[in-house]
């Protein structure tokens, strides 16, 4: 009994955890966030601000931002028309993941350097 | 000038977020490091408390944890030995990635199901 609760404590952790990274998973998704979120908004300033995304990557990655409702992709003036890409309201609930990840990542690059004797 | 300032501002950012997602993106290893967080310590265990994953692929995300100092991998007693698995003390700075993720996607199940009207 005592081993089946434990497996429902970790799941009511396990599936929310995953429901989040499901879409916020992968490479792009939080670095196209991030740069979107600085006032990048031209799909050409994306991509030059992400070092390794490829326009087709990107175009794909935006869609399904779009789709979770995290981005917006709006079409102003007649001709020629320019495409601008801005944060949905939505996306700064992402905040804190954004934070938790950086502050992580800066500690583990130290982590890493000390433990491999990089740093000496 | 202020575009190319933006771009480092969000490099800032985004190197490290993308060194930790380096470590953690995936559908498996926070799962894995949150079964093994509430006691889950066999292979068997750990493996049935994560719906859908398989042995290949928890062998294989196990060697990966260990190699990141995440987790130990112990080999107790003589025969039969017996593997167990517990959380490195530096697993323990993912705690706050873990609940930030684990905060968004109890949320963002309550957004999804608002939006599309399933709650009706």
């Amino acid at each position: 009994m005592a081993k089946k609760k434990e497996h429902c404590d970790c799941l009511n952790t396990i599936k929310p955890v995953r429901d989040a990274l499901d879409v916020i998973s992968g490479k792009w998704k939080l670095p196209i966030i991030i740069s979107v979120g600085v006032g990048n908004d031209r799909f050409t300033d994306i991509q030059q601000s992400i070092p390794g995304i490829t326009p087709k990557v990107l175009a794909k990655e935006l869609r399904e931002l779009e789709q979770h409702r995290l981005l917006k992709r709006s079409v102003v003036g007649d001709y020629p028309v320019k495409i601008l890409y801005t944060l949905e309201s939505y996306a700064d609930t992402l905040t804190p993941i954004i934070y938790s990840l950086k502050d992580w990542g800066v500690n583990h690059r130290t982590f890493v350097t000390d433990k491999c004797g990089l740093n000496s």
